[in-house]
């Protein structure tokens, strides 16, 4: 996704004032049996669901060091993240976050495990970050990326990280890694 | 949803051949900067993505039982479930999870902690399954299920399980139960 697709509708959009399968105007309405609005087609019975979207992304470790990318799309242009997206048709989450990874840095990354499952209910999203190993160190930045680079724990940026899903996750790792376990953790926030 | 709004079209559409927000015809491209093929209004701009869902569900535990619902709906009418649904905009996976399972037993539950991630990349959705303690005994089936009951271990009806995603968690369940420690547990599997 770039800058350009996003200044068209951002985010994409969610309420149908048309039918995508005849054309025909939307009613909003509870349908029988059901317990909540949807846009609905009374032409040819289409009820247009909407449902919560995934962003998957990675932690790439390289020795001791953690990869973030500085920003260059909005929200949050110029803060620094782990890469991440939306996940798409098809693949797994862990394609997904390996997927993301190269688009956003050209490095590409060898999964270990699922790391954070974070549900942000606010902005209709759940995040999951999976810990990897960096296997490349040629950055090959894609356009939603205006830098990338490994930090030590000493050196992150913590009042120029992202989103709040970010700060929990790379809070979690050097916890995990001090204790020498990385498990699963699940949070649930209320801004992302 | 019910069975008369799942039989006009099921599962939800996901192509588009009108512009939801304009009413334009649709035209399917990869969009500049995009590598994916979208449904792409060229009227209005609207880009038209579709991501995986998340289908969210509890193991409900009474004693050493735990609660399992016979399908009333297609797919797999007439097969035994955990109770789980789609989730739905503005609530957590935790809330959907208590939602769905009240709508088709009504059992009340009282979360305790995820339980399984599974992707099923195949069919879009990923599936989360929470560990909840059973609050109340008073079935009240929504119409969804033909019927609700608790089951020990040994009167699991095996053969007669819905989903490949179902058949996982209540295997592990029953593993970590006999280990004493209940863990998340990520798995990818090839269907549902």
């Amino acid at each position: 996704m770039t800058n350009q697709l996003l200044n068209t509708y951002f985010p994409a959009p969610r309420q149908s004032f048309f039918c995508s399968q005849c054309g025909s105007t939307i009613h909003r309405c509870i349908p029988d049996g059901d317990t909540r609005e949807r846009d609905v087609c009374n032409n040819c019975g289409a009820i247009h669901y909407q449902n919560p979207r995934m962003v998957v992304g990675t932690i790439p470790i390289l020795d001791n060091r953690i990869l973030l990318c500085r920003r260059a799309i909005k929200p949050k242009y110029n803060t620094w993240t782990l890469p991440a997206g939306f996940m798409e048709l098809g693949e797994s989450s862990e394609e997904c976050a390996i997927r993301e990874t190269f688009e956003e840095t050209g490095i590409r990354v060898k999964i270990k495990n699922l790391f954070t499952i974070i549900d942000v209910p606010k902005v209709e999203q759940l995040h999951l970050f999976y810990l990897a190993n960096a296997s490349n160190l040629k950055f090959d930045l894609g356009n939603e990326s205006l830098e990338a680079r490994f930090y030590e724990e000493c050196e992150i940026p913590w009042k120029e990280l992202s989103f709040h899903t970010v700060i929990i996750t790379i809070s979690q790792f050097f916890k995990d890694r001090r204790l020498g376990i990385f498990n699963m953790h699940h949070y649930s926030v209320n801004s992302k």
